[in-house]
């Protein structure tokens, strides 16, 4: 019998926004190969499933992202080629800064069947958890998503629609300084998600002025939303409160 | 006993990318107020359900979007008064161009408790299942999601990362149009995905150019994704296959 691996999103860390594909391939898998961004709760529940490998594959502290990928390149080839169904698990949802290309092709060049199951972004879960739309009519035409690890080309746009910066966190003053450069209105409303949809979720509203002040950095991987659609957040907490995050289990 | 409103994303259709939180919440609620986007087979699956009353609330042909809009607020409003566990059902993400906005502000109104519950977004589910990564060090440095009926607007940015255009079926050729007037280079990649993550899902590549030639519209709602990202979808597509989207039922 020949292998297969499923590169599967698991949502934002928050374990009932694992959808009902990627709960059925976790039980049917023969081995799990996780990373550190799929959050306690649903590591916790990998753990305690039976009759499965399951392997912690996230970067160490200080190691380098390819030699690290190399290893998992290696990992998902052994097991293939043992005939075993792979889960290779990660978080948010795959197509969004995953390195989703580079394990498609890995996996091309080397003949092993895959499939690709999205799952819930954080770009999503973040915000709707905060109570922030990504669009409105009265909030330009769109949103722009951006990785924070690269801040230098924060555009026009940014000014007329909302922007979306994913890991964000250490990079928070850089993208509120560069934002300011290129003329946004420095009191343009913003909010800081750190740990989006876990239970400890915690937001900062602040602007874009008063990003570029602030003392801390904030903890990684947080979620920046700059733009009009924030204000209607600070609104709705009041109304709605943190139940919406205390899950109950199934 | 007071009432209270899910808004729930349904995810882009396809059975198993509803949520284990989207699952148990319809299983538990007592009315469901559902649009023509979330597919048929979840349609199916909550006619099915007992003791509920499943009412359709999408547009009918030629109906105004705000008259619509009215009678689902009003639904909500009563249900959630005689103290009922209200869902509305929406396609993909609530957030994403999904009148998100007015439905907070209108439960916020007449302070009736509300939750919203991310899912998983066409703007994921649809290239994932194309193949494409949405994301990809060598093809710019993010991704702009617009929506199509708004075609006039777009950017710069289009030219260095990856631009998804939703509900772009209708306006494809528009789209196109438009991203050669602003400079685009004529030969860039575009996929169009119609009912993306369905079983029937079709993906049609072409360039920029051939868009503006094509003779026919595509079913509504279409996806459009525009960038180098298009390339490697091709590539995949020959080790894949369709059984990536006969998925087993749970």
């Amino acid at each position: 019998m020949r292998g297969k691996v499923y590169i599967v999103g698991a949502g934002p860390g928050n374990f009932e926004l694992l959808t009902l594909k990627a709960y059925r391939i976790l039980n049917e898998a023969d081995v799990i190969l996780y990373d550190r961004l799929v959050g306690e709760e649903i590591e916790s529940y990998i753990k305690s499933l039976r009759d499965k490998e399951v392997i912690y594959v996230g970067k160490e502290r200080g190691e380098k992202g390819e030699r690290r990928q190399q290893e998992i390149n290696r990992l998902m080839k052994k097991y293939a080629s043992e005939g075993k169904v792979v889960v290779r698990l990660k978080g948010g949802d795959p197509g969004v800064f995953g390195r989703l290309a580079e394990e498609m092709e890995f996996l091309f060049q080397n003949n092993i069947p895959f499939e690709v199951v999205p799952g819930v972004s954080s770009v999503n879960a973040a915000p709707v958890y905060s109570n922030i739309p990504l669009t409105h009519p009265e909030a330009g035409f769109g949103f722009l998503v951006v990785s924070g690890r690269d801040t230098r080309r924060l555009s026009e746009l940014a000014k007329s629609g909302t922007l979306v910066v994913l890991m964000g966190g250490c990079t928070a003053k850089e993208v509120a300084s560069n934002l300011m450069e290129s003329g946004i209105n420095p009191e343009t409303e913003v909010a800081v998600i750190e740990r989006g949809s876990f239970e400890d979720q915690r937001v900062t509203f602040s602007t874009v002025r008063g990003l570029t002040e602030l003392e801390n950095d904030f903890t990684s991987p947080a979620l920046i939303v700059v733009g009009g659609v924030v204000k209607l957040a600070k609104k709705y907490s009041r109304l709605i409160g943190l139940d919406k995050i205390r899950d109950r289990k199934i």
